[in-house]
Formats: C-alpha cells, structure tokens, sequence
C-alpha cells in the first residue's frame, strides 16, 4: 500500500486542554434539552421544568492514575466512585447514581475484584448511591476503569464554573496538598522496599495523608450545608488537578482574575510535617497536587457569615477582573502568577 | 511483607457474565429515581411525573474491541458514537446526548485524533445528538474509547428485557452476521498482506460488510417508526454479542423460551458469498458474530400486520415458556438449543 508520507503532529505540541478545546469545537448543543455541554464539571441536561440531570464520565488507568502496587483493590473502588460523585457535588447537584465500564486484565483475580466492588458498594451505601450499570471487557494491558455518574438539582441551584464576579470571597473546604503527599509517602515506601527485602514500610503518623490519597471522600456534606443555610455559590469546580490549575478554570470560564492568599491556605498538620520531612513546601502540593476532591467556590460578600458559622470553610481569597489576572499573594505581599501543572 | 499465601481464582473460571451477577448482586436500587438498574441495556431513571432519562455506558479497548491496523479513525469514532447510542434505541428511547472518555496513548497523532473526533461529529449530526463531555488521559498502553450515551422517552413507553411473553413475535431488523464476515475479510487481508509487500487487499464485492463491520449505524430510524405506528414492543435489545446470546438475555430476563427458525433468518447477498467463499456458514455469523447493532424485539401476535406494512423487519420466530427452552428449528423441523458465545 504505497502511500504518501503522512504528516504526523505529537499531541505534546498541542497539550491535553488546547486538543480538546481543539476538537470539540463542534460541539455546540444543538439539542434544547442540553442544558451546558463540554466544559464544566458535568453535562447538564433537562428533566423536566424546575429539574436538572448531571452527567459526569471519568477515566482512571492502571500505570498513570494508580499503582497497583501499593493500591488496595477495595480502596481503588471507592475512589473510583469519590471521583466520579465529586464531579457531580461540584455543580451543587446530588448524586443519586454511578455506572462503572471496566477493562480487565488476565492478571487480575476474581479476589481482586470481590475487593474492589466491596469498595463500590462501600461508597455507594455511604453517598446513598444506586450502582445501576456497566460493562466490562477483556484488557489486553492494564486495569481500566471508566465512571459515570449522574445527580439531580433544582434547575436554578446547579452552579457552573462561569458565575464568579468580581469581589466574589473565594473559599475552600477542607484542606490542602494532603492526597499528593500521600502518594509521595507511598511512592517512597515503594522505592525503599524495592531495595532491602521484608522491610517494613514507614507509614506511622501519616495514615491521614495515605488516607487522604488512597481513599478520599467526595464532599456531597457541603452540598447538604450550604442548601440547608440557603447559599448558593456563584461559581464552583471540585480540587482534582491541584488549586492552582483550579482556579485558572474558574477565572477562564468567568472571565475573571483572582487574588489568592498563601497565608490562608488550609494544611493538615500531617500535610507540613512530612512536607518538612521530605525537605519539600506544602504550598506546592496544594498548588499543583490534586486529588484533594475538595470543593472551590465563590460567593458574594454578603455570605460570609453564613459560611463562617458552617466552620469546615475558608476563604482563601477573592475574585477580581480578568486584567488583574490570577495571582497568589504572599505574606510579604508580592504577587506570584499562578500557573496551572497537572497531577504527575 | 512476609504475607500468607492469598487464595487466586482466575476470572475464567467464573466467566465474565458469572462474575458480573456475582460482583453486582450488591446493587439492588435505594433510590425511588432509578427505575432500572443493573441488567438492562442502559440505566433508566426519573426525570419527571411521566419522562425517564436512560443511560448507557460501553468501553472500546484498542487490541480487543478494534484494530488500528485497518480500523480508521474516523470510522472508530463513528462507531463508538453508535455502540453507545444502539443501547439507547433498544430501550425505546430517543438518544439525546453522549460523553467520551478518552485513554490516548503517545502512539497516536494529533491528526489521528483530529480524524476520530471527525467521525464522532459526523455521527452526532447524523443522529442530531449532542457531544457534552468528555474526559482525557494519558494511556501508557493502547487507545481507550469509553461512551455513555443519554437518551429519553416516555416512561410508559420504555422497554426491557424483561416483558416477552409466550406467542409474542420474535421480529429482526435489517439483516445479521453482516459485521461478523466483514471483521473476517479485514483480518484474511492482514494477514495476506503481513506476507507479501505492496499488495491491495482484496475487498472488491463486499464493500457492504466492511461499511457493517467499520461503520454500522443505530436503529434509531426503527423506534420512530415504530412510534408513528403506535406500535410499544413488549422487550427489546440490541444484537452486540450474536443471535443467540441476546436471543438467550431476552428469555432470561423475561422468564420464557423462544423458537427462531433458521429459514427466516435475515442475510444480506454478500455476507451469503463471503461465507461460501471462505467456506463457512452464514447462520454462525449470525448467531455467534455479534456487532450487528440491529434491533431484537418482541411483540404480542395481533401487531403483525403493522410490522409487515413498516417493510424492514421480519418476523423469525416466537417467545414460548421458559420450559421450552431457546431453540433454532432447521428446515427439517429438528432443533438445536440455542448457546451464548461472545465476539470472538
């Protein structure tokens, strides 16, 4: 099959955003019932006139977002439906049901698996999730696995990433940078127990952070708080590509900037002390970690103490207009531009 | 990590549909939203008072599911679209919208890419579907397509696996084994083609299988018709895995047995000449092939006449009771009991 030389571009010179933005160009929703298409959190689509269905779909591969060496099956289930859910929570949405599609390996055993739908089902009970469909296939290579979650909201509390405005306060829940030091943690072990054989790994006083990586919660309780002091955030997307990367999603799709401050960061003490340990900052895990599955929002000024009373929030800055661009302030107040840096 | 001995069950011994049942028993609905779950073609869940959303999700892995070495890309992102959207149409529902989730390893080209997404937009446009998400990854192994389709209908009109009944018609669309022989020839050509250099592969006379096996198209022409003539099915799938496997889904789920008779099986003229020319026969494409993305579906005997007037559908048999069993009955009146095979 003689045949012209082909002209070959590495998806590398595009990166992963710009080829996407790229090739889903076309589409623009043409059907009414689409409520927002490509580029949130979730797909909104109608259900009827006052209600919305969310539709979330994510991807984790063996090799690149777990290491099966370290990951307990039953955790990976879990995390699986975290990840999918939290999707779902961040459009202020409630998930009510998750699909799984999995490629199985050869190498995998009916045990393994037992595990990780035990994981499942774990989630599930928990979130008062319905588990109601999947496929699987062979997988000629590694474990794949492939969530799609779907929630319900009232048609005016769902929140895009495009509400932000201007002196809108920006908060955050829980804490920061916990998840990648728990993988940093476990990347060391492995690296340690590959040397010396029978060695124990050194896992004491940093279970929070293994948990925090291995098994995170999605933050559907935060939903539940701010619904029950009648808050709705005017722009919200879950921590899953480190708070840096983050906010620059927010400020895209708002057509703002944002003023974030260093010395109001929320860390886990866990967090600092093996940042410390590991001669490495916290800030960084938080900027350009990921995983934390916590929620980012903005909310006018007004509701502040309302968010104050609910205790587990803090504001970590605000919004401002897009030339000011998004910037971290330090304590001595200079201005670092942030920079988006996916997980790994 | 001096560990005891774990116990290893491979996967083949329970075979992948054992294990499914097995791993999902958990998975019986909390929610009074899912109206389906696990077990059917898609999900189906509450939108309103009298609307249901249904849900589907499917995986594609490169080396199992498709080739690349003769598959194109723009045919493999047509594709993907329709496996999502046929599972949709076999709940009688209208398919509204779709996401993709995509593995993309560092073989592939932005040109490859841009190609796929060519073929997913084609198909959109055909179906008047909307693309609204996706997901992306780095894949450190082969290309993984993963779609979850969103359709609606009727609540009163949406139909399951599970509501045949003794004397109802077994009707077929279109024709089977069609996609089954194309995959044939493509791989007959690989491999002549892997001996001599700078041959053309042979496909002269069976363009029609090819198009079947690389571009097959959604039935969604079918349900409308069926819709304009009033006409509900009482249970319906999609032919993904052959004849006889979705013939077997349908009498299991609706309790019952069924008598397909080998005379009234539907084939195209060169899906009949590629099977004499490689000495097979038509009939096990069809019950064992699979990937015919027609529709399988049930109805109570006094439709018939609607049937025949629609033109593209014939009826190849009946539902009997479940003690009957599932048979082919040849020509010769002798009976084969009908076996579930997978694609290849």
């Amino acid at each position: 099959m003689a045949e012209k030389q082909k002209k070959r571009t590495e998806i590398a010179e595009l990166g992963e955003f710009g080829l996407i933005d790229k090739l889903t160009a076309f589409a623009k929703p043409s059907r009414k019932t689409t409520l927002c298409g490509v580029g949130d959190d979730a797909a909104v689509i109608e259900a009827s006139r006052d209600t919305a269905i969310v539709v979330s779909t994510d991807s984790m591969l063996e090799g690149v977002d777990f290491d099966l060496t370290y990951f307990p099956p039953k955790h990976l289930g879990y995390k699986a439906v975290t990840k999918g859910i939290s999707d779902i929570v961040a459009m202020n949405a409630t998930p009510e049901q998750v699909t799984l599609a999995l490629g199985i390996s050869s190498k995998l055993s009916v045990e393994f698996l037992t595990d990780f739908y035990a994981g499942v089902e774990f989630a599930c009970r928990e979130a008062n999730i319905d588990l109601v469909g999947g496929d699987t296939s062979a997988s000629l290579t590694g474990f794949i696995i492939n969530i799609t979650a779907v929630g319900r909201a009232k048609r005016r509390n769902v929140v895009y990433r495009s509400g932000a405005k201007p002196n809108d306060l920006i908060c955050i829940t829980g804490n920061l940078g916990a998840a990648y030091m728990g993988l940093q943690l476990l990347e060391r072990e492995r690296y340690v127990l590959s040397d010396v054989k029978h060695q124990q790994p050194k896992f004491e006083g940093y279970e929070y952070l293994l948990e925090r990586y291995l098994k995170p919660r999605a933050r559907y309780d935060i939903i539940e708080s701010l619904a029950e002091e009648k808050v709705v955030p005017t722009s919200m997307i879950d921590i899953t590509d480190g708070l840096a990367s983050d906010v620059l999603q927010i400020c895209k799709s708002s057509k703002c900037g944002a003023r974030i401050y260093l010395d109001r960061m929320p860390f886990a003490k866990q967090t600092s002390e093996l940042a410390e340990e590991m001669n490495t900052d916290p800030v960084v895990a938080a900027l350009n970690g990921g995983e934390d599955y916590e929620l980012l929002f903005t909310l006018p000024l007004e509701a502040r103490d309302k968010i104050a009373a609910l205790g587990c929030i803090d504001v970590i800055g605000h919004i401002t207009a897009e030339s000011a661009g998004a910037v971290l302030v330090t304590p001595d107040g200079s201005e670092i531009a942030l920079r988006a840096q996916g997980f790994r």
